[in-house]
């Protein structure tokens, strides 16, 4: 299939009209409105039209998976030269990886595997800012930097800013302010996405995280208030997703 | 029996004293060290001894109460000649009240009936600031500042001052931080208790209250996120107990 | 204060300068240092310096305010001329405002008030596409949608597409592709929001509402399948927050 | 007891007849009459009429049994004749019983024990489409796939279909309609099941895994998700419960 | 479009001969690969495959419609002459529908109204048994049952036969255990969905009811009953969700 | 039947020998043997063998019933010359029981309705103590101790004692530790049930009631704390069930 | 002290007379009012008087302590010549008992220790029946059975019983009905409690357990179904406290 | 800068005086008002001014940090010369600290680690009482307890006297009456914290614990109880929150 075609995959009308002119098969047609480049590895499918549709190929999460079923599944991805991120990857698995893509990385804070095939374009000038509460939030933090950074984007750290000292945040204020979006990692009362979100005139992507312990109930306290911000612009995702708030923010990042 | 051995009231050795010297009898012995100052309307034991124990009667809580019981056990506390308080309360129970006790009055938006008999000595120096996050608070905010005054407190007001604008924190922050107690009345995500409790070196009483919908669950998020405030210093009471809030700061304000 | 110093408002380098220059007095440079731009109703501190930190105005949130207090707030924020949103808000609000503002018209379904002192200039070719699963989400979408308009920008609402239909959806693919950003309405399970943001290379919302019953618990089911979206790029609100998605898409579709 | 009378053990009017006649003792009669075929193993009381009763022996659910107690319990299964099945059996139990059963064999992925001891019959013509959303769903799935298999179905595996990829579902939606059932294994938010119900008017058992983390709270998100599918057609199994799901799906599949 | 077309409407290869034949225009068949037979009403899109793709047109349920809303969708599915069925319907709503459709009827038991334009052909050998715990379940069993009824299932109804009292039920066994499916609507602590999924070998479709007061929950507590049931062969539904019972009872009595 | 078979009406034996002998009829033992004594009135079966399985007819709960139905009920069981409970009940319903039961009464707190056909026998020397820490928990007192009264046990009410004033419990704790059993209800911290159960050497039945607000839940608090008691021998009923607990200390009552 | 005044210790008429009489010092007075016969460890203070208020010495959960706490606790309660019994114990803890009471002996599936100094009488003809559902649910019953037996009541073990199989239910149902108290140990959904409380006239304890997965978190199915039981009669104590249940009902079985 | 500029740094109005006469350059006042005093570790920033603002230095939470990060920040904090606290501190992180400052010493039960520069001035005649309901509550009472000596008050520990054998409270109450401020540590039920609550006259800090089990929910219990006090004058802090207790209670008895 020529670079083209692949490139308007899922207009339907392009297909019918290659069918019509004889350039796609029935049976092509058919796979094709089906929703085609799929490969099946049985235990799973590999989605390679993502990142088409997506801008971004499928991340894979490795939780709940073996050692092998993650590792062939990088290896299907990174074999269509793309770049590949594996979320929630342990060392053993990073192990695997490295035998068979030796050029992977692994950040262990993030707890993920990388593999750059083609190096990312970074406009400069846009930048999105990662802060957090506390130190222990960093590991959440990192993820979601991690992740927009190898899908192009600028990334601005601003750690240990939590509002039991709010003048720590206010000393980074013009850093914060001058992002075009901020990623917010919290615990405990997850206070600090409503403080930034009352800051700034961008959108705010506000990341739970599990840390604290007791009433906290594994994040759900951050969890809730955040949801509850009083600040407008707010947008949450689950407890410790890093990852969906680097994602998120890059989508944002890249808008014109 | 003479003001001063009421003053002892719960002092074991004190009543055995008393017993051996013939000055009470058996039976007054029994009944002091089982309690004592218990008046029985049935339905309801009015604990008299409270305000020697505590240093403040029985709060009368309405809710759950019929008007006139209600009503018969606010006049049996004020036919000793204390002050009475009486919290969730309509305007046909004050209704009610106010014939029997013509010197009664009602605070509306604190839901509250008070009986002033003896007009409480304040100590101007020493404030307890009760302060909110939004409007939608102030209810809570009433009843905890009218139960410190009726208290003998005096209380400085300080509303609205979420942080989805923390400005307006900030442009209060002196009259806050002199406050010798600070209560916090925060729905929706309740932030405002820990940026509070960051800034002061005082105690902070943190009421969540039920302002808000959705993931609020009833005041929930304020609650989760108040007890797992990063700064110390902050004690929580229930959702919306602007009672128990008002009246823990009128205790610890006392404090020489 | 001139226009000029009012935009750089929040710059302490600036208040700094213009004080040692002798432009502002000591007490004006503490004031703005502290905030500045607070008007404050006893029961409400306005925050006009919003519309310059976070580009629109306060947003008046009527419900646990009396009608009064809510209208008082709206008088405020008009009277500096620029549009106001007041949210949750009854009919009977709704008419105290109409005597004040006759030019003030109110959404029934969204329950929104709205005044235009300064119609907002839209940029047609980048749209929010508000999308909702079932009919009873409507109200929940048409205040996102209202919001944003009244933001400036331009909303296609695709209602009533779930997944129990999902040709619905499909249908309307090309204008939700072609959307700079989603906002997903949906209860019960609220599966629509994982299929749009599998289907789309945008940012997506997700507003979970309370339509549905049972072990809907309140919006609970359709929340936490949001937040637990297998499909990266979705930001969740509170349930039933069409005005947080509607501000949240509205600072999306501004970036350049 | 004859073979016959075995076979309508639950009939009360045959038993009746049987004693009247003089072919049951009183004590027969009194036993059979409540409940009769009971094994007392002492720490279990083996149903051996379940056969009769529900179409399928006894199946063995191995938490919170020592391995002894479950060996014996699948031994005194076993020893009728019958098929047995193990769930949640773990490596060493198999090793237990391998020793007793030689023909028995394990599947690791679906962590159960089987002993087939009749083969039983299996229409091909008819059968049951294992769906999952995800590949880390797929222990749950081959649950319930060998238990319906077990007990003499045909199953179409149909993996890593989720709606993150939703072109990965149409691709292999010949194959799930042509299915006299469906069983849906998803975790995070569930979408899929409510996504298959809308497609195929074919009863749709959906099982919510626990695959997931944070607000996925053990599996309760994708419970909740499924429980309020906007589909209707599809009944809900507990989370992880492959075998649940496996026989509700060949009961339903055996009906002519 | 012919009739037969309209049978094979979702064979995509079928569309694809018909388009390439030229007898349906590129428009056609862009139309009908995305879905076809939506009728927009704005408020929502009306589905008229779904009696092709699932046996059955789309139920209205009138929670969070407004009459007219509710009124619209029902004579636009009326208008092409199958059954309408509209659930949680108000008597104001069927007064509404009356005037249109005046051969419609309300069971108001059940709360549904129910448009019949072809009857149903019922096999009276194969039942379905609607079960229900006590008398205050009844609502939610009618739900059921007429449901059924309306897809063409002959129903019996089999009503307070809890196991506080289980003679009742022993009682009824052998009604029950003819049924072909059973569904089993219970509150409180919903043992007799277990009861009966350990005397039957046919199919149970568990409907959790509200029914209950305090540490019920809202039905939760026999939500989690049913879906912990140690009986295997038992689907859950929605807490009171009768129409959800009974669509996939009949769906299971069809099967041949 | 005569009336000594009735009274062995579940002895299988008895009912076998009666059939050999041919006093019953097949038909009879078969109805006899499947439960026997069913009154069924459509909407409900009414369980006259209770008062021989139990003790005690069937009580009627009102709530989910229409007046028409309960009533009908209430009629059934009174038919039989027995003692008649009804929970929860409203004046309504009482107003249409007094015109056919002329001696029924109504207790409105406790929302009871008896019908007393045979005046219960009471042991004056054994008593129940029913106890509530205020005034607000009384209605559900009443409930239980009406049961108990009803079902022939001495009660002795000992009301508003809860923890603020322990002194109030200390005063009455004679007339408690003479109690054969204890029933306590409270609400807000349930800690009475602890504290009586932490001193008396008698069973404790805990009530947790609704009684509270904001983080009580409904009553979740009393619940939670009463399961967790630290005191040994406390038995706890659902919130708000003062029925269950009358019941189940008046079967603990009649020990011998 | 002698063995007399011992006896009477918590009359305080007694204590008044004997101090009076000037057989108590003042300083003995006080402490025998204070409560008397507490030995202070530092981390515990043992409460010797607990046999004489209720019957049985203090039981000393072992959870949260040291071996070491532990070990001295029940040497403190050994060295008193009663019977001890030390709950959720170790077989680490139970070596260091053994060393100090060789006389001691652990029951492992319960998980207790006990020390027998005075062999309890036992009443042969008055017995308690714990019931379990399943055999997963047997330590949970040994815990209640042994407490029971420890405390001189005989125990009827009646095991895995549970409504899957009814039929095993009644085959025992002579047994459970002789019984003067019923124990049911049940985890999953618990029915099992609900079943025996509709087929005795005794007082039934039900313990939830945590036997399950999934929607039974930890136990709440189970817990949650017992409480919402339909058949009066049945008191719920924590999830797994199988010794809350044995010391509840063998409180009961000494009723005279 | 000079010593006295320190002390007064958050006066805005100092620092602007400063800065007009030269003695700040326009970066010093710049950050200065930004915050001051922040030390950027990366990881961490640590707020060197809380000892000014809070009267104590930031307090090290170890959970969620290594080893590496938690010993730098407490090396950072003890180079100012100030006390440190370290807190759920780990036996390898004690030993890291002890490498570098050989006077920090730990304790196990508290699980803290404290660094003493400063000999903390402790007023004896002021004390805190801190009470636990059972031994297993001792280390979180610990916790409170230390960090309360920490920062320089004298702590009674009053351990092991819940309300299960009440007479040991009794035993104590001189003690805790005399008290400035009690901590009460209690789980299970918590019903500790209400006696206390009613029994003295001064605030009470409730720390519930995680003591427990089943329906416990880690604490929950407790919390809720405590939050729902009948007692007025009790303040709540998060589950196992003893460092929280202690500050609290810390702050209150310096108050003068």
């Amino acid at each position: 299939m020529s670079e083209e075609m692949s490139r308007e995959l899922k207009d339907i009308s392009f297909i019918l009209r290659q069918y019509k002119a004889g350039r796609l098969s029935h049976e092509e047609a058919v796979r094709e409105l089906n929703g085609g480049c799929i490969e099946d590895l049985g235990f799973a499918r590999i989605d390679h039209a993502r990142v088409k549709r997506q801008g971004f190929p499928e991340v894979v999460y490795c939780e709940g998976k073996s050692v092998e079923q993650a590792a062939a599944i990088v290896k299907s991805l990174a074999a269509r030269g793309g770049n590949v991120l594996a979320s929630r990857a342990g060392a053993e698995f990073f192990a695997e990886i490295k035998k068979i893509l030796p050029h992977a990385f692994y950040n262990e804070q993030a707890r993920m595997v990388v593999v750059i095939n083609e190096k990312p374009v970074v406009d400069k000038k846009r930048y999105i800012a990662v802060i957090t509460a506390g130190t222990s939030d960093v590991p959440v933090a990192e993820e979601a930097a991690l992740t927009a950074e190898v899908m192009g984007n600028k990334v601005e750290r601003v750690f240990d800013v939590g509002v039991a000292g709010i003048h720590r945040l206010f000393a980074s204020l013009d850093l914060i302010r001058k992002a075009n979006v901020c990623v917010v990692a919290a615990g405990m009362e997850g206070a600090l996405a409503s403080v930034v979100g009352g800051l700034v005139d961008k959108p705010v992507i506000a990341v739970p995280t599990s840390v604290g312990y007791g009433a906290n109930f594994g994040g759900l306290s951050a969890l809730l208030a955040m949801l509850n911000s009083c600040a407008a612009g707010v947008g949450v995702v689950n407890i410790d997703n890093g990852f969906g708030a680097g994602r998120l923010a890059a989508l944002i990042n890249k808008m014109r």
